[in-house]
């Protein structure tokens, strides 16, 4: 026969898609799928379908035939809806020219990483982060400059000076995510401005992912968190991977959106082009559905997370051995538990004896271990029931 | 004001995406789409949509609630219904853990360059090809090897030892689409056993793009051209691209596969997870429906289109000044125009002139300067219609 072995095949892919650890949380995941009983709180996603408002207008194009090849950039009316979205939120104009339709919003990341750098450039960023911005980087062979959030006293905190100081000569960016997944963190208007003028001074791209904006649990009730949008001109090194996932409960629906500068609209339709030649236009059409008329779902949604970040907490705090911060932001749980130091190994133990999904704090890279993520975007009484098995398993059970 | 000039900002991004020229057709389209009476031919898209009962899966699993993350690498379902379909036509078993779903024949592409490919690697392509090989491969520091087909005696020819003499130690796979986009050259048996060869001797990949096996105008009505899956184990150095577009007419829902060696498969599961995070399971619903039950539409596209392609011989063989070889599979008529040097800006002027959008053949790289591109799986009125506008359009007025 002329099958090859294993070993030689994989000696014949890339050292970089050869070596690249998986996701902890694909491994929770598939560690764990399809279990009768487990309650799944490893992915950040809730517990709703897609609202059958946002369904209806996809379901009709798509029989109405608009099953053809379309805009590279998305097409017109979603673009002028994220221009409508925007302008609503962030109170000043926006253009439909600053937004492009991405396959989710990690095809948006992908594309901007492969339209600021290459083999052997730098990005800074702030950790523990999804490991959806480290891993992309390190396969095209970009480093990852990986600067670790403090946690101290119960409190996340990043320090400027040290972000700062990770940049060199080879550094092409920093990634924000604020509110960030998985710890809650949500930058301040200071800190924005701060890191703004940082990208300034040294000539690199501010890449926000404010995903989880309108998931932000303020002490005004404001109705999303300080973003780049407040402070940055969109004709600047700003660019802004953002999905329709999290706000509409559209993550199976794999679209999002970039913004960026119009100058560098041609080279990202190109991107757009040779990684998966657009999205779907039937699909995009009930997107822009769900950017004029979600604002309910959305509202309902938060009203939601507030509560069962809540309920979560005052779960955790029945337990000495846990510290986390109560998030202001996102929608995942981010807590220490004392004496682990392997999260993914205990992650397995906690599917495999509670029959609960969490996320191992490990993958989301330094200062994440020894931590683990919850999404509590999910139903409130399964939450509940997943607290009491956790709670259980915590009282009879070690981490490792 | 802090915006940046449109040149500042493209300094700031990286040099292969700033200078990789645009894809001809992609201009083209660009140039001529939207204009009143225009009868686009530029596209590798048929003029019918989807057929219902492919998007009524679709429909039902979408309204089901299925809009969740779903599996890196497909349903089970669709991995299952690509195995049936395989060994229906290649005649013996095939396996679903063999093929991953992508966002797209693109997607299946991209995935397979950057697992086998990085910064100095080359890869060896015959030319003239679909600019979306070479693009890619340029953007993430690979270099396509190109080695031109002879075009000689109305005849297109693949000279194999031209095409092996091209290899060097940084070759990494040779890439052979077969039907050729936008040739029509279609490879024997002896052919294909001869780059297997090579690519086994050489501890080469071969990356096989088989997207138009069903579209193949053989003389005995063989239901589908040579294939490399007639000659090679699964498990050898083997990646083919491939996509729900062309035989079941959905273009637009950017869903393909790629069939791989089962041990890379966790190399395709990380490079999915980063690039797209999956393709929606509502839409993988419909193609699984589509693979199960579209052999009748596929039947009475072939046969449409073998019927416009001698419509669309028999109208250019009136024209002394041009020159083709009759397609042997694929839908693409690709003809030479005498006294034509730049077909971009020829195809422009067709499209401003005469209505008829075509695609230039200076954008399928070496050996296609000279030629341009026309789409014959469209509706035979309007294609007559297209022959007589671009007849007439050849007796006034001359190429550049």
């Amino acid at each position: 026969m002329t099958a090859l072995s294993a070993s030689a095949l994989l000696a014949s892919i890339t050292k970089a898609s050869r070596d690249e650890p998986d996701s902890g949380i694909s491994a929770a995941v598939n560690h764990g799928i399809g279990r009768p009983g487990i309650i799944p709180l490893w992915s950040g996603e809730g517990n709703l379908p897609t609202p059958e408002a946002f369904c209806r207008p996809a379901i009709e194009s798509l029989l109405k035939g608009e099953t053809f090849y379309t805009w590279q950039r998305g097409i017109p009316p979603l673009r002028e809806a994220l221009a409508r979205y925007h302008s609503r939120h962030y109170g000043r104009a926006f253009e439909a020219e600053n937004f492009f339709v991405t396959g989710g919003g990690m095809q948006a990341i992908q594309t901007i990483l492969q339209m600021i750098a290459g083999e052997g450039d730098e990005i800074v960023l702030p950790t523990p982060a999804w490991p959806n911005y480290a891993g992309p980087m390190r396969m095209m062979g970009a480093k990852p400059v990986e600067v670790a959030l403090d946690f101290a006293n119960g409190r996340w905190h990043l320090d400027l000076d040290k972000l700062f100081a990770a940049i060199t000569p080879k550094s092409k960016a920093i990634v924000l995510n604020s509110p960030s997944n998985p710890v809650g963190w949500t930058a301040s208007l200071e800190d924005l401005k701060a890191v703004r003028d940082e990208c300034r001074k040294r000539g690199l791209w501010i890449v926000g992912d404010e995903v989880y904006s309108r998931f932000y649990y303020g002490d005004k009730g404001e109705p999303r968190a300080p973003s780049f949008l407040d402070i940055c001109d969109t004709e600047e090194r700003l660019l802004l991977a953002n999905t329709f996932s999290k706000n509409w409960a559209m993550t199976g629906w794999r679209v999002g959106w970039l913004q960026a500068p119009k100058a560098v609209g041609p080279a990202i339709e190109r991107i757009i082009q040779y990684n998966t030649s657009g999205t779907a236009a039937f699909l995009q059409q009930g997107c822009a559905v769900a950017l004029d008329e979600g604002e309910d779902f959305i509202a309902a949604q938060v009203v939601k997370a507030r509560a069962n970040r809540d309920l979560v907490a005052a779960a955790l705090r029945a337990h000495p051995q846990i510290r986390f911060e109560l998030p202001r932001g996102a929608f995942y749980m981010f807590f220490a538990l004392d004496g682990m130091t392997d999260s993914l190994a205990t992650t397995y133990r906690i599917i495999d004896e509670a029959g609960v999904g969490l996320a191992p704090g490990g993958t989301f890279g330094p200062g994440g271990e020894g931590f683990l993520r919850m999404c509590f975007l999910r139903d409130p009484a399964k939450l509940g029931e997943a607290m009491d098995r956790f709670g259980k398993w915590l009282k009879t059970s070690k981490p490792i």
